[in-house]
Parts: structure tokens; sequence; C-alpha cells
């Protein structure tokens, strides 16, 4: 599915979901062009490998089950960026490129288009027709409820995440992995029967993606030579080196092994495009990285086991 | 179904759906002790009056598909209070004689604990066993979602609810009614078969209700011989006298009508607890109040109306 295909049922979506009134600007400001759309992707690609035929089915439909679900956690996921954005939460004023929604229409219409798009979010999972539909909705409440996203908001903002690497961890768990989880996991339980084994595979798989990608990401932010007080207050490769190389080696050898054994070779493509860029950073700095780190450890085995993602 | 009942689900559910973190103490003290609770109470008594077999075997049972449709209007009605109380919307400080979830907490707190109120109204919403249960989610998340109640307070917001007297009606329509247009009509979609007849005329019965409840509520504020600028400002009965009356008598003796029809006593009982305040206080201040109309009409029409309810 092409990033325009996936825009184009976003914009379907809101054209239908939204009332007749200049409050479309302000949706379509927050959530259009899209970012990487790295959750809708999941969504399409996990959806490829375990039923291709459906695939096939389904492209073209902005209603099928599958494109239903993609504009949800889409929609979802434009909802955490703008909240989180707001000054009472991170306090930022830049967002893909562009000034935040609440610095360009302000804050109330900021906080109320975040609470229109959980909304949609739910509204567009509540059309899926496929005889999981509210078991997928039960999943989604639950993993972004007050016991998932949100209890990772609130790690994060009470600085309870930097307290231990355990709850670095459990942050990166719960405000990253979530989403990423209900992207892969519903998309599963809408192309395919019921299968325990392959789902709770599925559910480790994504739930290491999300806390790998965040920890890759933090990597990623040693890349200058020079680190701001905060920077270096709360990067957990700073303060849990060795525990974050394990973590992060292990996850990369684990999806290697699920990929080929579930056959996840459209999914590995779209989290090789994602890793491709971090990838770039890590090897354009790899010294000075290895440099800010308290242990003399090389980062070269993790550069190869995200290299060999994109040969499987 | 007693207030406290209905507080003991309301803790029952807060309990297994949240992480065990302080933030546990938030979530209560923004949604508890409950107001008046006339959401969830309009729930039970459309039960009661529809389906009173099904009434008695919900009593006592947390998770009925009622007790989890109470509970889950409840908690969105709280999400929209503590949004709608944040410094950057209302501005509020006070809220059921203590102080604002923002004010005692902080905002960030405030803010996450109403986005995770709204995910738990739909993880509730997806705990229903009823073969209705999608639908339901469905008229929800339209009901309530940006062409709903969240339309509702753009509305308000921006001040398009008070440049005529129907914007007025439409913001009392959005903001206010359609909350109460899914108490009612999803708790008779889980009480009994679907009946097309039936359920249109709910649908304006509860649209006129909420609608009712808002221009009641606006008549009272006129019970202080001094208005401030800002009441002079807003107040409909100011600017649109005549439109005001002829709407609430007519809202009114519908309601008498549809209740007799479909046997509301029950429901009617519970409105009239609530509308119980806002008689007294127009009795008391009956010349005070028709003393700032344009227009000099008398209220005894209405007062009778209103009295006319716990007649039924």
């Amino acid at each position: 599915m092409s990033p325009a295909e996936i825009e184009n049922a976003l914009r379907t979506h809101l054209n239908k979901l939204l009332p007749h009134h200049s409050v479309r600007e302000v949706y379509e400001y927050a959530t259009l062009p899209g970012g990487k759309l790295f959750r809708p992707h999941l969504v399409w690609s996990i959806l490829k490998d375990t039923n291709p035929k459906l695939y096939l089915n389904s492209l073209n439909d902005h209603f099928s089950d599958h494109a239903l679900l993609a504009s949800s956690v889409e929609f979802h996921h434009s909802y955490t960026l703008i909240h989180d954005d707001l000054p009472c939460m991170d306090n930022d004023t830049q967002r893909r490129g562009k000034d935040c929604t609440h610095i360009k229409y302000g804050q109330w219409q900021a906080l109320l288009t975040g609470d229109g798009l959980l909304n949609i979010s739910y509204q567009l999972l509540s059309k899926i027709k496929g005889t999981r539909s509210l078991e997928v909705i039960r999943f989604f409440s639950w993993a972004l409820g007050p016991k998932g996203l949100i209890h990772g908001q609130v790690l994060d903002l009470s600085q309870e995440m930097t307290t231990s690497f355990k709850n670095t961890i459990r942050t990166h768990e719960l405000k990253t992995a979530r989403l990423i989880q209900v992207a892969i996991l519903a998309s599963a339980a809408l192309a395919c029967e019921k299968n325990n084994k392959r789902e709770k595979k599925l559910w480790k798989y994504s739930k290491l993606l999300g806390i790998n990608f965040q920890l890759l990401d933090d990597l990623s932010e040693l890349a200058s030579v020079e680190l701001s007080q905060h920077e270096r207050d709360v990067n957990p490769w700073l303060h849990h080196c060795l525990e974050c190389f394990a973590e992060t080696t292990n996850s990369l050898r684990y999806f290697n092994l699920v990929s080929s054994e579930l056959k996840l070779s459209e999914t590995n493509k779209i989290i090789f495009e994602y890793y491709k860029k971090l990838l770039e950073i890590i090897l354009d700095n790899q010294k000075v990285i290895e440099n800010h780190l308290e242990k003399k450890i090389s980062l070269s085995p993790i550069i190869s086991l995200i290299k060999n993602f994109s040969q499987i």
C-alpha cells in the first residue's frame, strides 16, 4: 500500500466524519500530510504477509476492515501527538516540519481536535464488519487507555521513566509499543482465523519492536558531540549502557527469528524503511556515539543485526 | 437504582481498569463522588420502564450491559467536564464544590485523566454482550465525536453559538442533548427488540430534553437582579425571548405526550428530580426573571408544565 493511498483513505474518512464547518481545516492540518505512516503501513503489511488474497481484495476499498483499522491507528497516533505537544505537556512548537496545531490554531482547537480524533479512532473501528471487531475494540481500548499508552505518558511526564532501566523499558513498552502492537495484532486478528500460537509470537515481536525502535532512537540522539543537560539526564544509553545493548541485540535477533518463521517479509520491509534513517545516523556517527557511552562497547553488532533485516 | 449503587459500579470499573499507581487518586477525584448522576440514572430508568424483568436481573451486577453503559456515559461526561474546565477552554477553578482536577493535580494530569476516561468509556462499551453492542458503539462515537458533542464545544468556544437562536439551539442539541440521547437510546437498544417507531419517538424526546434542560438552566441564571455583562451578552432569553418560550413550552408538552404514550414513569421521576431545583429557583425569583425579559411574558405556563411532570 502506497503512502498516497493511505493518505487518501485518511482524507476520505475525515471528509465523512467531520461536520461541514471550518473545523475541517484544523483536523486536516493536524493529520495531513501524514508523517512516516508507520502504523498504517504495518496494518497493511501484516495483512499482505498473512492473507495476500484478502490484501488484494481490500485494496482500493476505503471501508474494508483493514482500511478502517489503518486509519484508526493513524488518527489515534495523531491525537496523542497533538495532546503531547500542548504547553501543559511537552510544550513543543514544531511537529513534522511545521507549527504544532496549537501554535497554528490555538490551544482549545488543538485540545478538541485531539479529543475528536480519539473518538474517530473508535468510530472507524465500530464500522469493522469482521466477526472479531468487538474483540479488536476491547484490545485497542485496553492497550491505549489508562493501563496502556496513557500510562506510558504518565510515567514519562512524572519522570518515573528515568528512575531505573526497568521503568525506561516499561515506558517505551506502553508509550510506543502498545500502538504498534495494536496495528500488528489487530491486523492479524482481522486477516485470518484465530491462532493463539502465532498471536503469542506476534505479541512479543510487536512489543520488542516498539521498545527496540525507541532505544535505537535514543541511541541516534547521541550523535552530537555536545549533549544538552536534559539529554544527559534522560538518555538511557548514558545510564544503563550494557542493559540497553543487551536488550537491543536480543530483540533484533528475535525479530530475525520470528520474521522468517512467520514469513513476515512485507512487514520486515516496512520496518527496515523505518530503521534505515536511524541506521544511517548511527553509521555516520558511530565513533561520536560510542565515545558518549560509559562502557567501551562497539555498536558494530547492532549495526550488522539491523542490516540483516534487509536481507531476509 | 440508588446513587450509591451507581457510584459503587463506577468505583468497581475504575478499580479494574486503572493501573496500580498513584494516578488512581486523580481519576477518583475527578469522578467521585459523582454529581447528580443524571445520565446513568436515565440509563437505568429507561431499562426499568421498558424491560422491568431485565432491570431486576441487572441489579447488583456491575458487569451487566446496562451497568457498563451507565458507567460509560458517566465517565464520558466526566472527561468532557475535566477538559472543559482547563485554562485553555473555560478556565474554571471550581467544579462540584471542590477544586477542578487541574487545580488540584496540575494540567497534564487533568488532560491525561480526561483522555483516559474517554478511552475507558469505549472500553466499557466493548464489554457489552448484547447483540446490538457494535451498533451502540457506532451511535455513541457519532453522537459524541466531531459531528456531535465536540462540535457543540466548538460552537460554544468559537462564540458561533450566540450569533442566532438557531445556533443556540444547535449548540444545546450537540453539547448537552447528544449524551442524554446516548443514555436513553442506547439503554433502550440494549433493553428490548429493535422497534423503529419507538426509537424515533425516544430520539425526539431525548433531543428536546437536552435542549429544554439547557434553556431552563439559562432561564434560572436570570434569577439575580444584577446580571454580569457576559450573562447579558450570551443568555438566549435576553435576545430571543419569544423563541425560547415557544421552544420550552412545546418541548414540555411533547414530554408529557410521549411519557404517557411510552409509559416512561420511572424516567419522568428522574427528570423531575433534576428539574425540581430549577423549578424552585424559577418559582422563588419569577418576578426578577420576568423583569429581565425584553417582552412582557409570564413564566406561569412553563411552571405549570414542569409541575405536570410530577403528576404523570
